[in-house]
């Protein structure tokens, strides 16, 4: 039951972007920047990063609509599982190893991010841009994970809403449905 | 020293502002509506949510920063110390100590809120729109605290730095300043 009167049919965050559509906005638009906007990092890279750090927050609404949004785009579940067990033996690149560790690091704390982590991603391959990404893409996601459960929203079971969720992601992004789309706003 | 380039004049989060203007925009947009938007709660009071979640998140930039502007805001800074100090005997109202509460579960995480934090301020007399913006500031404050600190920006020293950042704050909100105000970008 949210801790604010929300629309039943609406749960997670999608509710909360109708509760207060100012705000909203531009939450929107920083995600969408972020996770969809031109990058070296791929549309699912960045979908893993959202991905590890709600799955450490122990978020299970975004952890699951970020998992399937993360599947789609890579066409396969193995991955986004490996990455959620251990990212050091998850089948990625060297670079995204580090950029996930440093996500990970982000969930805890920002003074958990060490020299050692940022220079790992460098040797990497990583550029300062990526790694600012990472750095506000994980920090973004501890505002998404605190939002959705600090107002205690509804997390549904049916895997089959996380895929709707998932596609629609993949599809439409993070921007506000258009008139007419109301029936994708699950 | 900063784990990427970031302007050296420009410490703490505002070079991370201008580093990547295309995200900081939205960044800018939301905490100008949800601090100096319309509200129920004064400016102060939700300037206070964004000390106290940036004190226990132990972003000295952040935290002096914010600090600086509630003090200017209420001018005294007796209660931001206080409330620093411990929520429930600090001298606010009934209503913000429940509020405070709220936002300090939240910087632990969201399932750190509860049935009873938020019952207790709707006790006090707090609106669903004032939770609300309670829980989004704080969750706010959580990507601010780490994306200044998880990119490891400079932390000024100097009191007068964070007086002047504090009365920016409070004269000029959170929009980026027009052409001409550069002596103020400090």
């Amino acid at each position: 039951m949210p801790y604010i009167p929300l629309e039943e049919h609406l749960p997670g965050i999608t509710g909360l972007l109708e509760y207060r559509k100012d705000t909203a906005a531009p939450i929107r638009e920083l995600t969408q920047i972020l996770l969809r906007g031109p990058s070296t990092l791929t549309e699912g890279e960045r979908e893993l990063i959202a991905t590890i750090v709600s799955h450490r927050n122990e978020c299970k609404f975004c952890t699951t609509a970020h998992t399937a949004a993360v599947d789609i785009l890579l066409g396969e579940e193995n991955t986004s599982a490996k990455v959620k067990q251990d990212i050091m033996t998850a089948p990625v690149s060297d670079k995204m190893k580090a950029l996930l560790t440093i996500a990970a690091q982000v969930q805890q704390s920002g003074k958990s991010v060490t020299t050692e982590s940022v220079q790992k991603a460098k040797d990497a391959g990583a550029t300062d841009l990526e790694i600012h990404d990472t750095v506000l893409i994980a920090a973004l996601f501890c505002l998404y994970n605190r939002y959705v459960d600090g107002l205690s929203t509804v997390t549904p079971t049916d895997p089959a809403y996380y895929k709707g969720l998932g596609e629609r992601l993949k599809n439409h992004g993070y921007n506000r449905l258009p008139q007419g789309y109301d029936h994708l706003k699950k």
